[in-house]
């Protein structure tokens, strides 16, 4: 099978401003095509990922781009859009369909993926706040975990994001800032949740001839795992921890060739505090109810191995956009090109994105 | 590279009902196991086609539909979603990634996707019917075609959608029926547009290895083309031809190793009257300036090779199911499985799918 690799990264801050869909799409195209030397002819394929309502916004990125692809479509997934249209670029260059595929997502802060209008489990409250909650008691009933110890997730994060000039978040909060910020729910304060924000990332996938040609350090996806389990979380197999995740982590690594120990970084959907230390057990990165412990060690080491952007709580959240800014993230991690944030050595890194109470998720080996 | 099949499908018929999109998509699914011998646990992945502002559809049918696929996601790209939808199902499966993959497209007759809002150069007039009027207008001009030559198209079409159990178009009309139809514009009357309406469509696409054990007739995708030129309709090469199908037609049938004149039954996007005439002569099914010569043969002769089931405009167009519903026409007809509406002795099938004033273009070759 053809290799395939990431070629091309573009990105831009992610705000609350009230940009148009179109111009964050084109405006993160327009960043990797300035700081690369790809010729805008060898696109084959234009795939945008975003929950947005507007139509027809991958031949629109193409027009305003420069872009003639041969294919050009909208894909959509909730908060795993964008790894899925990722998975769909490396599906037309491994089945020899395309050499060179932009791989886009944006979001605005008002996106109409933000509420599970279909979900009806629980009644009338439809905002992902709300399954959050019930993950989040779940979790720390299960395995004795404070709401202090899960606090420690936004401090490290927002930590991060201090060091990612295109973060949200630009101040640093503390323990006891979480533990006084807005109750939201009996389970989660304001500092828990990730910020819906505007916001959008491109990536350029390759075929290995294209990518050989198109740049000097091509990071190669080696691994791709993806599940659903269901559309709403009350059929997930627990509350206390991700299957679709888990089945995801096993064929994405075991694609790869890897085990869990030998991941150097990795992006973890963390949209509420408790979403990361279950999707750190899930992935196999520590052991069943270690996820809170560390979280902890990660704390307290400072380690930068998980969440080095800050992850949505640090970097918010633009939901078609989030996926490719976390492979953008892990791209300039293994490329040695992440500055402050760097994770020296990385050699092998881990993108972990998912969707509606862990009902999807897509997991991505990436390795220079 | 490893072929692939369409192994099964599923329709329902179009109508103006106000059902949901996601039953909608379940009936189509339903209609496609309930026709087949397919083993749910055997879908690797589940592609959703439309235009609908519904959110989470692929993992909601799946849910709904007993699936627990790999991948799962929403295609958009108005009109032709739905071939871009089978175009990701055979990329995931050429790369490897998939075996078995369900792509089913739906819509409601209120669908977001039939108004332009983002093309602003007819000014207020956003509806597909307004670029349509020019392109007729420039056809007519150019080759000296009369309103009462282009009325062939909805004539010829209708009496074949009698044939067809699921079009929403139950009546025959004579082309004084057409001509004497309420005029929407100077050159478009009411019976020669497609009407919007709630459908739904399914096809299952297999390696062939999985094809094999699934079905007795596969119909394999032997050629496959896209093109998107651009995004608005006036940056198009002429107004009297459609250069993204030309484009798209010439790299199927290349695929495909066929010419035009080999192709025995076509399924065309006449979204519109003109548009079929005009995509005749851009695949190359005729040449140029002689595409209403060849509907007044087609016409004249009772010749079922065009459109059979009857065309958007017979049929109707439920935009995310469009594509996939001409997919399985083709399927039928190649399988000599299309009742009265046989065309006989079909071995090589072509699709023509097209968006916005056909600037995206899609063409399938598929063949028993």
């Amino acid at each position: 099978m053809t290799r395939v690799a990431i070629a091309a990264c573009g990105i831009i801050p992610f705000t609350r401003n009230d940009q148009s869909i179109e111009s964050a799409l084109l405006e993160s195209a327009a960043d990797l095509f300035k700081s690369s030397q790809v010729d805008r002819d060898s696109v084959d394929a234009v795939l945008v990922s975003t929950n947005s309502n507007s139509k027809y916004l991958a031949p629109i990125l193409s027009e305003t781009a420069g872009l003639r692809p041969d294919t050009a479509h909208t894909v959509e997934n909730l908060c795993n859009s964008g790894t899925n249209a990722m998975v769909s670029g490396y599906s037309y260059i491994a089945s020899g369909l395309a050499d060179v595929v932009l791989v886009s997502g944006a979001e605005r802060y008002d996106s109409p993926g933000q509420v599970l209008k279909w979900d009806r489990s629980r009644g009338s409250f439809m905002h992902p706040v709300f399954w959050a909650s019930m993950l989040a008691k779940s979790y720390k009933r299960r395995f004795s975990v404070s709401d202090e110890q899960l606090a420690m997730v936004p401090v490290k994060n927002h930590r991060h994001a201090r060091d990612n000039p295109n973060a949200i978040s630009k101040k640093a909060c503390s323990i006891q800032d979480v533990m006084e910020s807005k109750k939201i729910t009996d389970d989660i304060r304001l500092l828990d949740c990730s910020r819906s924000c505007t916001g959008s990332a491109s990536i350029l996938l390759a075929s290995e001839d294209a990518a050989r040609g198109l740049c000097k350090e091509p990071v190669w996806i080696t691994g791709i795992g993806q599940k659903t389990t269901s559309a709403g979380f009350t059929k997930n197999e627990s509350l206390s921890s991700l299957e679709s995740t888990r089945i995801a982590a096993d064929a994405a690594l075991h694609m790869a060739g890897h085990t869990p120990k030998e991941i150097d970084v990795a992006e973890i959907h963390d949209a509420f505090s408790v979403c990361e230390p279950m999707a750190l057990e899930s992935i196999g990165l520590c052991g069943s109810g270690c996820g809170a412990d560390m979280v902890k060690h990660l704390y307290d080491t400072e380690s930068r191995m998980i969440n080095p952007r800050g992850g949505l709580i640090g970097s918010g959240h633009p939901l078609g956009a989030t996926g490719i800014a976390q492979a953008v993230e892990i791209t300039q991690q293994l490329r040695a090109k992440a500055a402050k944030r760097q994770v020296d050595g990385a050699r092998i890194g881990l993108v972990h994105n998912m969707s509606a109470a862990g009902t999807s998720s897509t997991v991505l080996v990436l390795e220079r």
